[in-house]
């Protein structure tokens, strides 16, 4: 980790958003709750929500293997959600998939994420690089309150991360050099892609995203490692 | 033009920018009098902001006919700019070039811009869908305050208004239909093309764009005609 004294300013920050900036686990797990509780059913809903979870990657994965076209992360949240469903019997009308597909718009930011955000805003562009696509995004930063000053990542790259292409678009269109960015993620995997690409990194500790991880944040050869947004507006 | 009452409430309001929502032709025209006056030129300097203006549209249709590939706005202002310059016998440094280029990005809202744009954006999702580029765009938000949930049009689609992409993959990225997006602007081109496509329309009157504008609406077959952005809230 550098110093601040030698870490250079960046000029916009990249954020990774499920889990990094918004807690997905609860308020999907209350979601699928409110539409299955009242006909009866008592499940493990945060098991469900993490069941769900779990089928991203591989959906993706499709996706950046070549094996498949690009599509929107909303396409393959109704996917997994019908899966999910289908593997647990749990019936759902076609409105309701719609409703819950949507879940993911109406995500929670943690609860130092607006603070910091708007610590940070003067100083810094700031800019969503997410898998997430444009319309989750931004009924997402409305809902959340999240003041961010674009919407890059996946679909505007036409990539999932971490496929490079989805960080060099997004500096590319900020008419940025990979070093005059801040990639911001809770996720090692993210944060590899993008230093390996020359962007500057921030871990930022969310234990709370699985509800199962380190109390400590794991070392790693980021820039900056932090437990919050104010201590990232602190440190930079 | 419908009554209010007829009208369906549109979901997104997509905002054209340069006269529309910020005044060009004051700061552009005060940036080339404080790089130039200094060294005892004295010219017509609104005359000059007129003139860089007037080479924007033959430009961008040297993209749009496809005679020429797609290259940001930032790039086109540029060469623009060196032409301006070179045709009125006025020398400058490379670095005065990159910094009046970017006169762009430090444009001045009208008066009621950003007080109509905070009493819409609690109804409405807002986005530019301008021929500005995404930074210069993101920028000049920054600059002047103005609270877009995201920044779409010409670079984002590949293509400049009026081309009818632009307005399409605007829609398409908000996954909205043409008919649930209001296309504002205070240039009817640019409303005739996004009625064409099914957009809602909606007229923001700006005599002072170029100061010798009517000063009543022109007619035409807009869903609303108003005068300022607080009056368009009123209207909706």
């Amino acid at each position: 980790m550098l110093d601040a004294a030698d870490a250079p300013t960046p000029r916009a920050l990249l954020f990774d958003v499920f889990g990094t900036l918004v807690d997905w686990r609860g308020p999907v797990a209350r979601e699928l709750e409110s539409v299955f509780a009242p006909r009866g059913e008592a499940r493990d809903w945060d098991g469900l929500a993490r069941f769900w979870r779990r089928l991203y990657q591989p959906a993706m994965e499709e996706i950046r293997s070549g094996r498949r076209g690009f599509v929107p992360l909303d396409v393959l949240h109704r996917e997994n959600l019908q899966r999910m469903l289908e593997e647990h019997r749990l019936q759902a009308s076609p409105d309701e998939i719609a409703h819950l597909t949507r879940a993911w718009h109406r995500l929670a930011p943690w609860p130092d994420t607006v603070a910091g955000m708007q610590a940070l805003r003067p100083r810094f562009v700031l800019a969503a690089c997410s898998n997430g696509n444009v319309a989750l995004m931004v009924n997402l930063a409305r809902h959340a309150g999240l003041p961010f000053d674009m919407i890059l990542g996946a679909e505007i790259a036409g990539a999932y991360k971490p496929d490079p292409r989805a960080y060099m678009e997004s500096a590319r269109l900020l008419d940025l050099a990979p070093g005059e960015c801040l990639m911001v993620a809770a996720h090692a995997s993210d944060l590899e892609a993008a230093r390996a690409l020359g962007f500057r990194t921030a871990y930022l500790h969310r234990p709370e995203e699985y509800g199962t991880g380190p109390a400590a944040a794991p070392p790693g050869p980021w820039d900056v490692s932090v437990g919050d947004l104010p201590a990232l507006a602190r440190a930079l």
